[in-house]
């Protein structure tokens, strides 16, 4: 009898499950498994340094693609499979040109970038004056005489008062997407945005624009902060001076290209699914690292975490890599579109799409009692550094599932260095700091098994 | 009459002081003026980069104290004076040597430096096998035979779990504290010691050690994590392997040193002290920025924001430079003795310690009353991520303050670069962001305008 109370003991002692109400255990458990770990990190630099940009249609989003396929075959997760998805095919072309000429026979390269799904110049590029205005209000006010045969230069300083940088941007981004068809309608030949960066250096930023086709379409680039600085001080010393631009990306047909999907399989509900996410594409200008490397390391951690601390869900917890967030958001939508058809059963999704800085919180979007629910959760989770609880945005890809009723959650980290590195060159693998990022992929791991402990009705 | 209230209506627009009440819009304002203002960004450059290491009793220290002085004339506050101090005088010498033989004729080059205050070896170096320990505990099980004549080599490897990194400072600093002490009970000729960080790269991290009369003073080292793991790998091939190891480094005696300080005069009660402060002093081997760069540029900020919003507070507003927090916490104890030999009336301190990074509350050393008030405010600052607002340690040049019941906060901030780059080479301007400083900036004068306008009292 002695003895074999012993061994009752011992076996309880070596198990790897834990006792059902000490949650706080698990998270321990879980935080202690992520900062000890090198594994996300050391895919990070694998996706960011071997692959890099990899912007969808392009040969780096497929390798993108199948490395992330092998990746979590590697791990033996379930289910692990691809999403067909048609892609547009952006290119870049070559290295584009910038050049001022103020009119005394110097010239000065300028720092540009074509932004995503803009035409090209054509590969004798273009030359014209340059009218530089504040934003597209001011623009209205003009003389349209004054801008026909111009470059507008939308050249708005982003708002260095907003605490969270997401505001600064929204603020800030509406030349880079839709100046190119408000300064066409007037006549202009091409637009120069300044960046979308609170940093004053010489990345150009790129991103998503848009044309109508009821307005010409005209070569969009984006100039780097210190590159714009520089044009405005010589548009004042000298309004005649002129700037060459040359750039031949295009847009070739349609491909076809993927989400990436595995799971670990729920042993009570398999059939109802908890999504952990991010997008696999990135901008082919930078790495991808914090846009959204990040977001997939931090998604892909949570499986891994389960995995290896023993932890059998009740529902079964899905990983998606979502192509193609940049530029049309066909992988989130094809998702969404697929799970309306089959009536697949989804609890929640979760999408980390704000770079891998130290996490603050969550963004909710749901019901009054998913977001009581969520916040519900906080006091096990505060001493992670773990505040925000807040009912709004989810996530782009994840945004699509709403419509059906399904709630969303976005990670929120700490957004002061995000925007210094967003769509440039500048977002490079060194930008990641490994204990920041897994305290990402913990803390979406705690908020996941806590879901899936308790779910989202309030008792 | 009508024109009358239109005047008026201009006055209160365009008066640059605040309706009483509308405390939030005090505090944007403190923020957008921070958070615009490149200045205290520029003044950490130049004493990072012009002044750099400052170690109190070194020429940089004295250049420190001039320039910070300089920059608070500039921006004409009041009372500027110097405090003077006798501080302990420490010199590192030439750069260290630290070279392993692995016994098949080559060696290699370790990563080391002089921990803070230690002895030197001698221009002739000296040479031993080494003795890999853990811990000081290992170090006690061991045969005392076995440490007579060896250098002791403390390879305890910091704990990656601790979410806040300030614990797993304080969990794995003993050995180079005090394993000079422990190993040369035992006859060892010199340790080396692991860095306490959790970065895994080539700088040695130095700080301070103490030595106590009754037991052999031993020269200390520290070596990088990477220099440490590389070290202890070649041991565990090769238990013969020898090290040389040199260091010039020696104490001369104590010399002249001074706190800075400065005021905005209280309005009301200018007898009452508010204190701003962090420490002037850096240790020798890097640039000082983070510590304490950001938290002298954090203090300054505080009364040139007031000034530049023409806050004008009841209360003193005094900026204390410490000197010294470093090696002997002469500045800190200086000052605490002429509060308590003058009888000045301070109704709290506050110390940035704990580098640039974003903000996230405030450690809070007090009564309940203080702590209670101090929380009051909280709802007023958790929009701008503070967030923290617990009872705990202040700082260690305020900490001598605390024995005549002058209560103490602490800025806390997200912790997880800090011990990349403290103590070490890696502590340079470079690793600090202006916005997430300008953010500490800002935490720290909104709460000085709360405690300023509504005192420590409970209601």
């Amino acid at each position: 009898m002695k003895k074999s109370i012993l061994l009752i003991f011992i076996l309880l002692l070596s198990s790897n499950t834990f006792p059902q109400n000490n949650d706080s255990v698990v998270i321990q458990s879980i935080y202690s498994n992520a900062l000890n770990s090198y594994e996300s990190y050391n895919n990070l630099k694998y996706l960011s340094k071997n692959i890099g940009g990899r912007i969808c249609g392009s040969k780096q989003a497929e390798l993108a693609v199948e490395w992330v396929k092998s990746v979590l075959e590697n791990y033996a997760f379930d289910n692990i499979r691809l999403m067909e998805i048609m892609v547009r095919n952006w290119d870049r072309g070559e290295e584009e040109i910038a050049k001022l000429y103020s009119g005394n026979g110097s010239s000065s390269d300028l720092k540009v970038c074509a932004i995503g799904t803009s035409i090209g110049t054509g590969i004798n590029g273009l030359k014209g004056k340059v009218i530089e205005v504040n934003n597209m209000g001011e623009l209205e006010k003009l003389d349209k005489e004054s801008i026909k045969g111009r470059i507008v230069f939308y050249n708005r300083i982003a708002n260095n008062t907003f605490f969270n940088t997401f505001d600064m941007y929204g603020d800030a981004v509406a030349p880079r997407v839709i100046g190119a068809i408000e300064a066409a309608n007037y006549g202009a030949i091409a637009v120069i945005v300044r960046s979308v960066t609170l940093s004053n250096d010489d990345y150009p930023h790129t991103g998503i624009m848009r044309y109508v086709d009821s307005v010409k379409k005209i070569p969009a680039f984006s100039i780097s902060t210190n590159g714009a600085d520089f044009l405005s001080k010589e548009i004042r010393l000298n309004p005649d001076c002129e700037v060459f631009l040359r750039s031949t990306c295009e847009e070739h047909p349609e491909k076809i290209s993927h989400n990436v999907i595995a799971e670990i399989k729920g042993a009570v509900n398999p059939e109802k699914i908890i999504v952990v996410s991010g997008h696999l594409d990135s901008w082919d200008n930078g790495e991808g690292a914090h846009d959204d490397g990040a977001g997939i390391m931090h998604s892909i951690e949570v499986l891994r975490i389960f995995k290896a601390l023993n932890i059998i869900p009740n529902n079964t917890i899905r990983f998606v890599a979502f192509m193609d967030e940049e530029v049309a958001q066909r992988g989130g939508r094809k998702y969404a579109e697929i799970v309306e058809k089959t009536g697949e059963e989804h609890i929640i999704a979760i999408e980390s799409d704000v770079g891998g800085s130290t996490p603050m919180g969550f963004s909710i979007y749901g019901n009054d009692t998913v977001i009581a629910k969520i916040n519900s959760f906080k006091n096990l989770l505060v001493n992670y550094g773990l505040n925000y609880f807040e009912k709004g945005y989810s996530g782009v890809d994840i945004s699509f599932l709403h419509r059906l009723g399904i709630p969303g959650i976005g990670l929120i980290t700490d957004s002061q260095r995000y925007f210094d590195y967003h769509h440039s060159p500048n977002d490079t693998f060194e930008k990641v700091n490994r204990r920041e990022l897994q305290l990402g992929s913990a803390a979406i791991a705690s908020l996941v098994y806590l879901i899936d402990k308790y779910g989202l009705e309030l008792p």
